[in-house]
């Protein structure tokens, strides 16, 4: 029996899309001679649908396209997962499904169990848990189906179930799996999958065909990876990341096993290329083409600035340098380098008229008020307002350049720096984006070297420097990092070490910011606890504030 | 035996604060003879806490607070939510518990069953459902615990659950029920309440005594309106709405019955209540005081204007009157009259000269391209820009004035009209608004006329009228009705009649605008479906868009 896995990028709604896509490899597999092809979860709809399957019209259009695809499985098997609706009247009205279909017809349909419903997963918001379980036969072989979270209560010592699908099928002795998947991007996630599917050949004894999707859905970045486990828990093959990708695996050389084709994971990389791919997919499944990004001369907006042209190309990335009073030559002169370096398009606009405007406007009003933080934010404010008035001319959509460490201290100005359409780097810490510079020069320089090496500076008013305000990089990101991704509370990062007034300083500017986070664009998540969907916190709280 | 029931308005991870309050009432219904003191749902750490959950730091703090209430518990027993731990290694870490404490200890603890994971709530990202019931015993009444939804599965005709917890305690054939509750206020929600406990009563032949809480968390509020309802389906009492309240409460007067103590829910009398108390909320558990608002003579400003000054005094309340060229006359004199009208501060900040900086600045870039939606923006963000120097300046802060009708279809500018801390009527359709704005007014004028009258304008070109780019708006508030609260697609709002051109228009409008409310502040919620948290759509999905 010979087993395609397609690796696909699904579009959220885009059932025609999506459709189109998925026949194109029942086609390619058939000629491949694939007995069956299995596409990911939720694959009809695009991962995650949200609220969308709120709508009846949106279900029915799933459902629509659950019959074109029965309607090719002529020759070959296909296993979708699509939302199917509950019959019974108790529960949610809906399940988390994998179909397969088979001459011409639905054969058989097993509901997902395990609903994640933690980080950016919503799960049972929308979906009843499944309350049967059974494999079926095809071509003399049992297969047993399950859709992504279904394998993930195995292998780890808290498991968040009280049960384990899996489970339920192992008395009819399965001759294989089919997990169908939409498992997120971060850069630490790829080893987890492959421990999680280890410890599934080790309990379950089968090979495990394991389906995830590629590319960018908002803010959630797919970066594919599927993986063929032998039974000897061998990573028969692991697939390519952030691609799209069909491959057919013949069933017999894999539960022979004894091969092991697992891909390199350097962070840095990996994190460069999803952010790329998060770029380029916001971009192509909105409609848009440019981009525009303010270009201070400092290092985040050069990282964004780099990874945008790779992503769409120079032609379509716009930079606008925008110096103030406080500006030095040499950022001017680095942005400038860097433009010239990436072949993009740049203009440099003072922001002193308008800044002049202001003041004189306002005079009369803040003339006996000392200068404070209200005459910085509005040169950021004049800035994010030009940028955008070039979005609103010509088309392009504003990149925000705040990176995570900034993001969770709230080192920003509201309306000002803190504008854009897709924050590209708000999950990349100061101390990674450093490392993302250092990458992405590795072959030559790109970014001016002065970018990296100078102290990160605002420049918003004389000489200022960021470590006047914030407790230097290197510290920050390590209690940041504790406290974000670790959910380490005060006790327990001074017992790491940690100065308590340190740790006190930064966990409340964390959590007094929750309001700026509140209004930012999507943040491209690369960790496994980006802000965002993944990150809820009450604003009015009181807690470490 | 008496039973006290506190109807109080929590704060978020405030655990002093909450404790205190908590300390103060059993002090209160001690003195009032009372036997129980019932306490809401999760009283100790506020609704909803949110990811502070995942802090273990959080829980800890939690559990010392029911330890506090524990040692206050001699001569009355105190029941309290709070969030418990899972001694168990499957499932999720907590519970959702009701704690029974008495003589000095906890006597009992029952944890919540049905977890709303819908709308607004999040319960099943933390919290694993109950898998055992008991009632307890306390001076000689069986007594049912529940915990808020545990009773919402009974009396609607699509349950979304498969069990009812009450239905497990009736073995034990308990005298009374005693609800704890974090049920959000809607504008239609308290006749649901209603219905549900009339239902509960009907099934199990038990009084119910309903502690709700009120009170504002950033966009939720809690209305109160705590009930008690005797077994012959009378609503004995029901407590104020918006306010803290405790009443104690006989039993066998309660199971006597015969009296209905229903009071009023005029929808346009509790939006206005709702909103002064999510504004008042907001600003005081924020540690805030003083807001400032942008005055535009048109009624949406208008009505917030009094909403603020109704909330927090017209000393505390701020407007800047910012009018362009386009500003007719008469909003001006509108927006200085009811600013005079409620005695509020406002200066009157002519954007001209900010405008002909940006005009002049932008010359050599833009010249040969027509005036378009840039130049309409450029005016809005000066606008924001001006109010947010003033609130940086002054501490004042912004409150945002767009509709619900408007942030549906996106008529707004991102980091201009949309600036601001607080969407006060982002829950409110623009027809609702005039209501509120002849609710205001009954009494005598407040809002000028001229305000409610003429034509709703943006006045950022001339002669504009909102109806140039938009439906009217008692049309445009059907169809949006239908389609956010109502989750109605087109299918089914072309069958009610209306024309599908519009439909296909309107609802395109309300989805390629995602990326805007992404952006936007909290909205106070009023209705049953707001934007927020309690509506998750994706951005770049291309469904009716």
């Amino acid at each position: 029996m010979k087993i395609a896995l397609a690796q696909l990028n699904y579009h959220i709604g885009n059932f025609e899309g999506n459709l189109e896509k998925m026949l194109g490899m029942v086609t390619k597999a058939k000629a491949l001679k694939a007995d069956i092809v299995v596409f990911g979860e939720l694959a009809t709809c695009g991962y995650p649908p949200r609220d969308f399957l709120e709508f009846d019209d949106f279900i029915r259009k799933a459902y629509a396209s659950v019959g074109k695809l029965a309607e090719v499985a002529q020759g070959i098997a296909i296993v979708v997962g699509s939302p199917s609706r509950n019959p019974k009247l108790e529960g949610k009205d809906l399940f988390n499904s994998a179909f397969f279909l088979a001459d011409g017809q639905i054969q058989h349909v097993q509901h997902k169990t395990l609903l994640p419903t933690y980080d950016i997963f919503d799960e049972y918001r929308y979906f009843e848990p499944a309350d049967s379980w059974k494999t079926l036969t095809f071509k003399g072989k049992k297969i047993a189906l399950t859709v992504c979270e279904d394998i993930w209560n195995v292998g780890n010592e808290n498991p968040l179930y009280r049960i384990c699908p899996m489970d339920e099928m192992m008395d009819e002795q399965p001759d294989l799996m089919l997990n169908l998947s939409a498992s997120p991007f971060s850069y630490d996630h790829a080893p987890d999958r492959i421990h999680v599917l280890k410890a599934n050949v080790a309990r379950y004894k089968v090979p495990v065909f394991y389906a995830n999707q590629s590319g960018g859905q908002t803010d959630i970045i797919f970066d594919g990876g599927s993986i063929v486990m032998s039974p000897d828990g061998n990573v028969f093959d692991e697939m390519p990341y952030f691609e799209e990708c069909l491959r057919v695996y013949d069933l017999d050389t894999v539960i022979r096993g004894g091969v092991s084709n697992e891909q390199p994971k350097e962070k840095i990389k990996l994190i460069h290329d999803a952010l790329i791919v998060g770029i380029q997919d916001y971009f192509r499944k909105m409609g848009l083409k440019k981009a525009i990004l303010g270009l201070s001369g400092g290092i985040d907006s050069a990282v964004v600035a780099v990874l945008a042209a790779r992503a769409l190309g120079a032609d379509n990335v716009r930079c606008i340098l925008m110096p103030s009073q406080y500006s030095s030559d040499h950022s001017v002169n680095d942005a400038r380098h860097l433009a010239e370096n990436l072949g993009i398009q740049y203009d440099i606009i003072p922001i002193e008229p308008m800044f002049a405007a202001f003041e004189q406007t306002l005079k009369p009003h803040f003339w006996s008020y000392p200068q404070n933080i209200t005459e910085e934010n509005l040169q950021a404010r004049i800035r994010g307002m030009l940028v955008m008035a070039f979005s609103n001319k010509f088309g392009n959509i504003l990149l925000n350049t705040t990176n995570k460490s900034e993001m969770a201290v709230g080192y920003g100005t509201l309306y000002g720096d803190m504008c854009g359409g897709l924050s590209v780097i708000g999950d990349v810490y100061k101390m990674e984006v450093y490392e993302l510079a250092r990458f992405i020069n590795k072959d030559g320089e790109i970014i001016p070297l002065s970018t990296i090496q100078k102290p990160p500076s605002a420049e918003l008013r004389p000489n200022q420097k960021d470590s006047d305000s914030l407790p230097e990089y290197d510290v920050l990101d390590k209690v940041l990092f504790q406290y974000i991704e670790k959910r380490q509370g005060p006790k327990e990062l001074i017992a790491m070490g940690f100065d308590e007034a340190l740790v006190n300083r930064v966990l409340r500017l964390v959590n007094i910011n929750e309001f700026k986070r509140e209004q930012t664009a999507p943040v491209l998540r690369v960790s496994n606890k980006g802000f965002g969907m993944g990150r809820r916190m009450p604003i009015v709280g009181k807690y470490l504030s």
